[in-house]
């Protein structure tokens, strides 16, 4: 089996929203790294709107704020991880962890078992007709 | 935190194709019960169409087939797991009871900072801005 071909995704959810989870992880470290929504969005080549939005979800869900912003600041004027905030990205970064480490003792199974190359797909090839 | 709010999907990734994920394990499960493909997609409202790509999908990334069915049969007539089919469901199963446990221990963190009850949406406050 290649590696990296288990893919792993965890959503902490809240409600009917996802309060935490692989995209949001993402964008609270490129915040963390770039110092505004704005660039963090452009880092990840998402839109401003979108990013604002997960970031406003996020807000919402934790107890309390996880990215903060300079009061009167425009979009580049900077937004920073809270306290929580960084405490939630390393949270979240050792559950993946935790997850990729306990999926490893199952792998062994599906890695025997996988076909060494795979057969292309055959669009007209028909089961049970 | 409310029960069942921590979401797990784990995928077996074969070159750019899922050989093994949620949904297929599902689908596994339905032929199993339901002893064809057409009953399958109704139990679990999915089309023929889709059901058949999945399972050609897993039978091309898989060592052996993991489905089989009935020669000159029908859609109706019959399809059911091979023992290779079998043994992945069960692995599949096994995958994500292990993730789930080791989650478990992970998950105090989240409960905690979680908010008791999340702010609604407000489409109108912009941050940042």
């Amino acid at each position: 089996m290649p590696e990296g071909s288990l893919k792993l995704k965890a959503q902490i959810m809240c409600g009917g929203e996802t309060a935490m989870g692989p995209g949001k992880a993402d964008l609270l470290g490129a915040i963390d790294r770039e110092g505004s929504i704005s660039a963090a969005g452009r880092a990840l080549g998402m839109s401003y709107r979108r990013c604002w939005q997960l970031v406003d979800t996020m807000n919402r869900c934790w107890a309390e704020r996880v990215v903060e912003t300079a009061i009167g600041g425009g979009r580049e004027r900077g937004a920073r991880l809270t306290p929580l905030g960084q405490q939630l990205l390393t949270a979240y970064r050792g559950l993946e962890a935790t997850l990729a480490s306990a999926a490893e003792r199952d792998l062994g199974w599906f890695t025997t078992a996988l076909r060494a190359e795979s057969i292309p797909a055959s669009g007209h090839r028909v089961l049970n007709k």
